[in-house]
């Protein structure tokens, strides 16, 4: 098998050393699956070839492209298999500014191409936190989000067709430059978040929007998370709609305060930042200062603008430290990725708190308030099987909470393996059975991404 | 059969004089397509019941919401079968203030749910011409655009569950309140455009936004189409995104003039209508100043702005009068739907006009262009075989103009049985192929929508 993936791609790119292949047997998550092979195309032609010989080989494939994934979903499930990790597909093929479109490989890094549009006066919204070490392909991959989706929405909305390679080696070409197209079944639509279970992405169409000139930052403090959340919906039924509404409890405050020293008042209980941007200034102020005044009318103890960019990024950095600061408080963390209806927020956070409080771990709770999308995560010493146990128990019990209420089991993260266990709960049977018959159409001998999603 | 359905729905409930199945033979096109009997449902349950019995005797079923789509997609295509119309199933069941969401039965006609949104200081974006006589169902099932759609996205932009009765009769649910969501495949937007083939949709779940309280409208008139198209990229460019961007030909503005009388020039080669919107006053206005000054930088003539509101309302209605008056003209009209890269706009304008000279029939020429989708009207005598077969090679040719420059066959129509025979040369056929699995796997009896889409 080596030897024939040497010959689709040459001999530097295949990767088969028990040393390589440790590397890629981790994503971001705790758990592991070790490849019997790492196969790195240059081309859609290529994995093509990759592809057909996998078919006839009946070898699982797993998709990969920076490994940042958070549930697992980019190691072999199954045991072996050959890992295809597309970082070499990373060229920006043509930014196209007249149409505001972007032609890229899988594997250019989402910041990378960021800052490629941006230098052309254009914009790429979706911003997940791993921006600097995921791909786009991984982002198409599990339909990516971050702060900004609230105004602008998740990397799917700016998907505007697909370069797929099938189970069979076929390329399919989905979707094309014209924003709108109903031309038959959205299948830019189905593969996007298919965790490359249906196929491999090797070419996206991406649409991009004018950069937004102007931007401005506030951190509301308040003494009630109910006060907090009751400002999300305030904001967004005065039609205010905010690029960010993140919101952070106490827990993340005080880590972010304890690694940070920026002055954060360690008794709130819960704190919001809120970004307005756009093109003209004058709206994005008179935004910023309506979000303000309503966040004070909703029991805000203090609101406090950005004035300088040195403040905003302040406020930024503290956001983005939230999770390497949780490092400080113990060994392991397990982030989670429910989302719920806006309103059920100060629910869920107080449940969210009599889980921890049950099983003494703490769960420290920030995430994209105005999109319901939360991330409650649960800080362990992973050495200890006790509260390794604890941790799966209280992870039923998040999940159970979301559902309760209306919510899901990700936003943002994606299924993989992590949470297939809650798969069909979250769903529901037919649901299920609907998506393993389009599974088996697409892909009738599974050999792509085996044992994620589904309960095989 | 008759029998057995009354037993579902009730005697009212069932059509089969020769009178009412007329009326069911026909949508907005001049296709014709006759049912045995018309059924309709007052509750998921019974079409799942209707669903069934048309699985045991392998009846082609016809899903159908008030008969005005563009594609003869609710008409029988294969001669018989049970249209299910929804029109009974018109209620809203839920409108959440507070996470602005709306559930409604598939037969809701849209500007009834619109109105009944607004009235709660919330708004249902998506704008289809048909909105008075369109139901969410049938927006659904096309994915309905509309001038709106610039800013706002489409009727799938808004969709955020879907309650599906499958084709053996099983009812499925997809997605919820919260916003973002990736647990599983996107069943919601692979429903969404299926056009009825794929599972029947009894309700859905709508995202709404808060309502814009300001809205601004201007008309401007350029000598040239191509300045009338590089105004649209260069005001996009700058970061401003109007609610519309409307193009009109100097046909489609001779016609509304010669029905209307409002003083529009003769002379201009191309119009623009613009609108800006959103919760600022000031924000709204900045924005059309700035288009406004924008399209005089692109040599526009004469940019008016509308100062007063029955100024705007007479700009709207001028617009929305191309249609009807375009029968004062011939007896018959084909209005087509496709979209191009917003850049391609110029050239298939020309194009167009090429084609209708070459031919000897008018093509009348406006639409969407900030979305690069254009509605070329041909103007015929239907009675004339000659004109008939005209018609039929000009929308031959237009597809191709369209498909050549990276354009589709429909923006928001859909494909049905006219745009059947032209499917797979704008997709291709591993598109297609992925699609006829698709089909397979969830309506292996193919009871649902036969004829459509595909050319089987």
């Amino acid at each position: 098998m080596i030897q024939a993936l040497e010959k689709i791609v040459g001999r530097d790119g295949v990767l088969a050393t028990p040393e390589d292949l440790a590397v890629y047997s981790y994503d971001g998550t705790f758990a592991e699956g070790r490849p019997q092979a790492v196969v790195l195309p240059r081309t859609t032609g290529q994995t093509a070839d990759i592809v057909r010989l996998a078919a006839r080989e009946r070898i699982p494939l797993v998709a990969r492209g920076m490994g940042s994934g958070l549930a697992a979903g980019s190691i072999p499930a199954t045991g072996g298999g050959i890992v295809v990790c597309f970082t070499r597909m990373n060229r920006i093929l043509e930014i196209d500014t007249v149409n505001a479109a972007a032609r890229v490989e899988a594997g250019v890094v989402t910041a990378d191409l960021q800052a490629a549009v941006e230098r052309k006066g254009l914009f790429y919204p979706p911003d997940p936190s791993s921006i600097r070490h995921a791909t786009v392909g991984g982002n198409i991959a599990c339909n990516a989000g971050g702060p900004r989706c609230l105004k602008y929405g998740v990397t799917g909305n700016y998907v505007l067709g697909l370069t797929v390679v099938l189970a069979d080696g076929r390329v399919l070409q989905t979707g094309g430059k014209p924003i709108k197209d109903v031309t038959g079944y959205n299948l830019t639509a189905l593969f996007t978040s298919s965790e490359g279970t249906l196929g491999l992405v090797t070419e996206a169409l991406l649409r991009l929007v004018a950069r937004p000139r102007y931007a401005m930052t506030a951190l509301a403090e308040y003494d009630s998370l109910e006060d907090a959340s009751r400002s999300v919906n305030a904001i967004l039924s005065e039609g205010i709609v905010p690029a960010t509404l993140e919101l952070m409890d106490q827990t993340a405050i005080a880590c972010i305060e304890e690694a940070m020293h920026l002055g954060l008042a360690a008794d709130v209980e819960a704190s919001l930042i809120i970004e307005t941007d756009g093109s003209d200034q004058q709206a994005v102020l008179g935004e910023i200062e309506a979000a303000g005044r309503i966040c004070r009318e909703q029991g805000a103890r203090r609101v406090k603008v950005a004035e300088t960019e040195e403040e905003r990024a302040g406020l930024w950095r503290a956001r983005r430290s939230i999770s390497p600061s949780l490092a400080r408080l113990a060994p392991n963390k397990l982030g989670e990725d429910i989302t719920v209806p806006r309103s059920a927020i100060p629910g869920i956070v107080r449940k969210l708190r009599a889980i921890s409080a049950a099983y003494g771990l703490p769960v420290v709770i920030f995430g994209h308030a105005g999109d319901g999308n939360l991330h409650p995560n649960i800080l362990f010493d992973g050495r200890d099987p006790g509260q390794r146990e604890k941790v799966e128990r209280m992870v039923g019990e998040i999940f159970g909470a979301a559902l309760a209420v209306g919510g899901t089991l990700s936003g943002e993260h994606g299924v993989g393996v992590l949470k297939r266990p809650y798969f069909e709960a979250a769903l529901g049977p037919v649901s299920v059975a609907v998506q393993r018959s389009i599974k088996r159409a697409l892909d009738p001998l599974n050999i792509l991404n085996p044992g994620k999603m589904f309960a095989d």
